[in-house]
């Protein structure tokens, strides 16, 4: 029976754990012994509280499970104790025939990590292999994607649809569901999308902020509504990367006790031992963030060692925690274990039967034995069983907390209240002039008024990027119910930590702020946020040479078209209030995509011709003299840009040309419109065409063909006022004047 | 009298730290009291030496500086502090006058900073200001870049041509060479650029780098020609960047004894005080990453902690020395010291003008006290001597070890040997098909034999993007004489740090290697190798989805296109083994801009046609069957896609058509050709053209025009063996065809 080999196993953990019991007798229906259960144990379903003052209430499966066997403890130890191995061998191979078939992957971590990834999905963690989706799940993250096999050989254990053993037999081929490494949008029941090293880490620290956030706004001293731990697994190379110091200074000091992380300390990096290049001391530099730390020595058969960590780290509610697990590479490969050769390559057929010798282990590939079948199959009924206990518990908090529960709800769903975008302000060409990053702190605070999901920051300059939500505080260890997040100067962990944030629930809209510039700083997490299908808003201001005196290192050039060259991302640089506006209701709707709004510190006019409709079809015409679509030239603009583009025209058009001014907010959004809405723009008869933007001028030849041409800036930038560099490096009205003669 | 000056205020310090003299009879010659100097004295000149088995010659301009002044020490105590006090003001109010002129800039790290400046730039470092590239010179690194100001001050006292005082006058104004950063192409006397934050610090590491690995090669026991400390000051925001961990933690690996780094611990950042973001214990951390760390408590007044901290730190000399120096931001303002409010505006008249009444500081704006004057005026001849001193050193180093000198005096001047390119590899089409990896890794091993200055390695990669150098070790901390850096999973950091290197001497030749996708993580870096004019040389392996298995997060799509986009970088693509020479000559030379060189990791033949010479004109044709220069169809590739374009073109002339295959390896070099070469590759009049590259068609259109066909991928990878993905994604002959069908 799959559950009472769940409950031996408890049991044999229990004669070592033995305490006063903390469960109530509402919760202890069959009158068992007043034992308290260690928070590892699998019996999960006994519904050890995750925090001391929770008290889950029983269902039938957890009864079942509550049963005890008859046979003697003694016997159990031996008993469960070989099962676990097991499992653990299973996994492990698993990992080797996936590899070995597709003769490529990485069989060290998985082998070495097994026993961690066995307790974790077999004893720790709440899931629900049916709905990988189920809001109230335990989060789990392998920050070394590289292992991925790992994750896939526990869902396939665990019963997870997506990851059948036909899908293992596919392992990184052509449209499996079994990719090189870990991508939420191939496999349910994967998070987020890892591999490029660091990163993982960084959307777990989103994912706890996620949690914790949640937790503080809806939970009520009688229904602990949110409640879930999010786990990881990291190892060296994530330890090493920069992006991970940041997201776990931050996680340190947010305090985020449910982030239990464990570091696979096997030594061995892909250039061979980390003495190479990696010899400070990862435990005092956790330590120093503000982390618990734990080391378990033996974390290939330790594993009551592993399991008694992972209960210290539960116990301990504020500060997050890192077990480091001192394993061995490819435990188990008699002649490639603890080698850099196990981490990336194959084992090859000799050493994959050496190792099948080694470990006793006489099964066909992608074998998984019976009793290890039948010991998880458990899974699939428990998590049904913890799903639907807890959406009881849901319609009990809806009866008595329906507002909360409803905004709950629109965070789970991610469904928008209904004209929602009513709240974004709209503006004439008689409202003041702003900087965009100033008209964009009003969509924002307007935003925070109608949607439950929003919350963010910025890298240390929310004075400077206009982020802050006045109606809010700042999210901390102690008021994290608030939604003003403070990310210190740590843009690449920021932009991966709402990461995770957006990962954690559909209708949870995290938006981070720096610089344009210092997208550079942040590219990977941002390719992620595309990758994987994140819709974060990234709020970028400082957009060009506009910002004048901080010069050159501060002002962005070529990072408009290295967006518009990035596939999955909106690029979006409004002109004014009301582009801003539109760029605002695009970024909200496009949950699949990450936005990024290039926001002038410079004040701009608000423009005559601007529309939130016009932003949303990427091009428009904001201005034209011509009739018949035959403008004599297309004056072609964006952001702060667009204001000059329109003076030029009326230059222009006091001279009796018939001139064309059209805002190109969004390359995408404008390149998805139709053929004919295209033409009705751009039409091809037109060649005349001159654009202006101040940035590199890569990319805009598509736009106004070889015959027009595109005054933008090709160098880097300068120290000096704003309006002089302006004039300087000639983007100004004259020379779009002075083009638009040549073209024409 | 200036050097009286100086003498009186090191004996001053002398009256606390006397003990035994560790100097001989000869660097004596005034038979003073047999003392020691702190190495940090105002007595410079007295020759400390700064690592103790250095013994340095007397020289003219240290005599003058032995002379002892006659009056008492008590006296002089007093005298001296004042005087110390004075230049530090000075350096807060030419700080304040010249942000207040320009209404813009950062004077609150400058009034906090100027004790630890003046002391470094009076008391402290060796450099002669007439002479800023002087080799053996200490460098000194403002991490903190925003308090630029505080460089120049101390740059002016000290006597650079640089920055005189209408040079402050114009700080961030057009054309001036005081910019709103500190940068090294401007500036004379600044060694890197910095401001956007943590480079600076990897700069650092860097400098530090480069004077150890050349000390260890070229030092004798009787000549310590390569000798100097890296200093830098690094603030809040620079510590919580996590490029900044990764160069530090490499800095503690490799025991960088003579970096020693001052951390403004100033508890203040743009959005208010560090408790709301950053609560780590630096201390601790950096303890962690095996630095010997200080605390200097008072860092506003305690001028005599400075010095002892500086003293200790020399006296570490197998650990890197953080001296945490708390200080109040903006020091001396009564109403905006230790508030953000100071970090980055200007004062206002007002509170400059409360300022000088604090201070008692009765002069006008940009005044240097006649007195302060004196006192830094013997920088100069000082500066002087130190490298008259070292030149002679130079001279009889020459004498007995001729080799290594030339060695040396090559990597100071940059000046190549003659006829370097003659080791270049090259190859026929007969030569076997190989990765551009591989023949990447046989070029690096050629150009070692040849060029003493090259060095680096990869980030943990070093067996995939095959960067060793086979003739040498790897760089550690027992044996940096080597040439082979191991930099971990820290793909920022070694780009930073390779900055840093490169920026150390004109002839030192740094590379660093990486998978392409990963720039993403570095890319700052880079941007800063271009801005900086550092030629470091980027080693970019698996540049496309040509890497198969491991799938879209290692899968490169839009990299080609966003370094096209950036300003003076060369992005080479070679094709094959002549290409990749090509490549590595054109890197070689082009010491003011860096080279990312983007390799395959999968096999491609040896291509008819190509050359070295083709490649030093960015674009060339490698076969053509037309006449004229009309060609029926251009097809052009770079890269693993040129040998797809060459089949496609052997089909199509099969059909009888006149076919031409441009290889378009860097459109950086293309761009610089004559209107004339271009017109004989892309006649005007040929509009039928098709491009093929594994990567983002942003950009192509300027290539083959409206008429023409850009065949590349505007989705992320996937997941599976390389060829199935160029199939399915299409990047095939047949489509290269079919496509200049539909075109011509």
């Amino acid at each position: 029976m799959a559950s009472s080999s769940s409950l031996t196993l408890s049991q044999a953990i229990l004669s070592r754990h033995a305490s006063i019991s903390h469960r109530n007798a509402s919760s202890n229906p069959h009158n068992l012994p007043s034992i308290s259960l260690p928070t590892f144990s699998g019996l999960k379903s006994t519904a050890t509280p995750s925090t001391t003052t929770s008290r889950r209430r029983s269902s039938s499966t957890r009864r079942q499970a509550q049963v005890l066997a008859s046979a003697t403890l003694e016997t159990l130890v031996k008993t469960d104790t070989a099962l676990v191995e097991k499992s653990i061998n299973t996994i492990r191979f698993l990992a080797i025939d996936a590899v070995e078939k597709a003769s490529s992957g990485h069989p060290g971590l998985p082998m070495g990590c097994a026993p961690m990834g066995h307790i974790l999905y077999d004893e720790v963690m709440k899931y629900n292999p049916k709905n990988p989706y189920w809001f109230n799940r335990d989060r789990f993250v392998l920050s070394a994607g590289h292992g991925c096999m790992l994750q896939y050989a526990l869902l396939h254990l665990a019963g997870y649809d997506s990851v059948k053993e036909e899908d293992l037999k596919q392992f990184r081929q052509w449209g499996s569901r079994t990719p090189g490494h870990p991508e939420n949008f191939e496999t349910p029941g994967v998070e987020v999308t890892t591999g490029p090293l660091g990163q993982g880490i960084a959307n777990a620290v989103g994912l706890a902020l996620a949690e914790r956030h949640l937790a503080a706004r809806y939970n009520k001293p009688d229904a602990e509504i949110v409640d879930h731990y999010t786990y990881g697994i990291l190892g060296d190379g994530c330890q090493m990367e920069g992006l991970s110091n940041e997201a776990c200074s931050l996680a340190g000091h947010w305090g985020l006790g449910k982030l239990i992380a464990f570091y696979d300390d096997n030594h061995i990096s892909i250039d061979g031992d980390t003495e190479i290049a990696f010899t400070e001391s990862v435990d005092l530099r956790f330590e120093a963030l503000g982390w618990h730390v734990i080391w378990v020595k033996n974390g290939n058969t330790g594993f009551d060692e592993i399991r008694a960590a992972i209960k210290e780290a539960k116990a301990v509610k504020d500060k997050p925690t890192l077990i480091k697990v001192t394993t061995t590479i490819g435990f188990g490969s008699p002649n490639k274990a603890n080698s850099y050769s196990v981490h990336g390559s194959a084992l090859g057929a000799k050493e994959v039967e050496a190792t099948r010798q080694n470990l006793g282990w006489p099964y066909e590939p992608f074998h998984v034995p019976e009793d290890v079948k039948k010991h998880w199959s458990r899974h699939v009924p428990e998590g049904a069983a913890y799903e639907a206990e807890w959406s009881a518990k849901f319609a009990e908090y809806e009866k008595k907390y329906p507002e909360e529960a409803a905004e709950l709800k629109s965070i789970i769903t991610g469904e928008l209240p209904a004209g929602w975008e009513k709240a974004l302000p709209t503006y004439t060409p008689e409202s003041p002039a702003d900087a965009t990053r100033n008209l964009s702190q009003q969509n924002l605070n307007a935003l925070a008024k109608v949607h439950a999901g929003l919350l963010g920051g910025s890298a240390d300059l929310a004075s400077s990027n206009m982020t802050l939500l006045k109606m809010f505080g700042d999210f901390q260890k102690k008021t994290p119910e608030e939604r003003n997040v403070r990310f210190g100067v740590r843009e690449h962990g920021m932009g991966a930590i709402c990461n995770g944030i957006a990962l954690h629930s559909p209708g949870l809209l995290p938006y981070c702020a720096t610089f344009f510039v210092f997208t550079d700083y942040m590219r990977a997490a941002i390719r992620i946020s595309a990758l994987s299908e994140a819709g974060v808003i990234y709020v970028m201001t400082h957009d060009s040479i506009g910002l004048g005196e901080d010069g050159p290192t501060h002002q962005p050039i070529e990072h408009l078209a290295s967006f518009r060259a990035m596939p999955n991302v909106l690029m979006l640089r409004p002109a004014d209030g009301n582009e801003t506006a539109g760029s605002y209701k695009v970024a909200v709707l496009n949950r699949k995509r990450p936005s990024i709004l290039a926001l002038s510190r410079q004040k701009l006019p608000q423009l005559a011709g601007t529309s939130i409709e016009g932003v949303e079809k990427g091009g428009y015409i904001i201005s034209d003299n011509s009739s018949g679509n035959k403008p004599d030239v297309i004056l072609i603009g964006t952001g702060s840009e667009l204001e000059i583009a329109a003076k030029a025209a009326d230059e222009l058009r006091k001279e009796g040309k018939a001139i064309r001014v059209v805002s190109l907010v969004s390359w995408e959004l404008f390149d998805e419109q139709s053929a004919e809405y295209k033409e009705s723009i751009f039409p091809v008869a037109v060649t005349a065409r001159v654009s202006i933007e101040a940035g590199s001028t890569f990319g805009w030849q598509k736009i106004v063909g070889a015959k027009g041409k595109s005054i933008g800036i090709d160098r880097f930038g300068a120290s000096a006022p704003a309006g002089k560099i302006y004039k300087e490096f000639g983007i100004t009205a004259e020379a779009v004047v002075a083009a638009a003669k040549s073209v024409s």
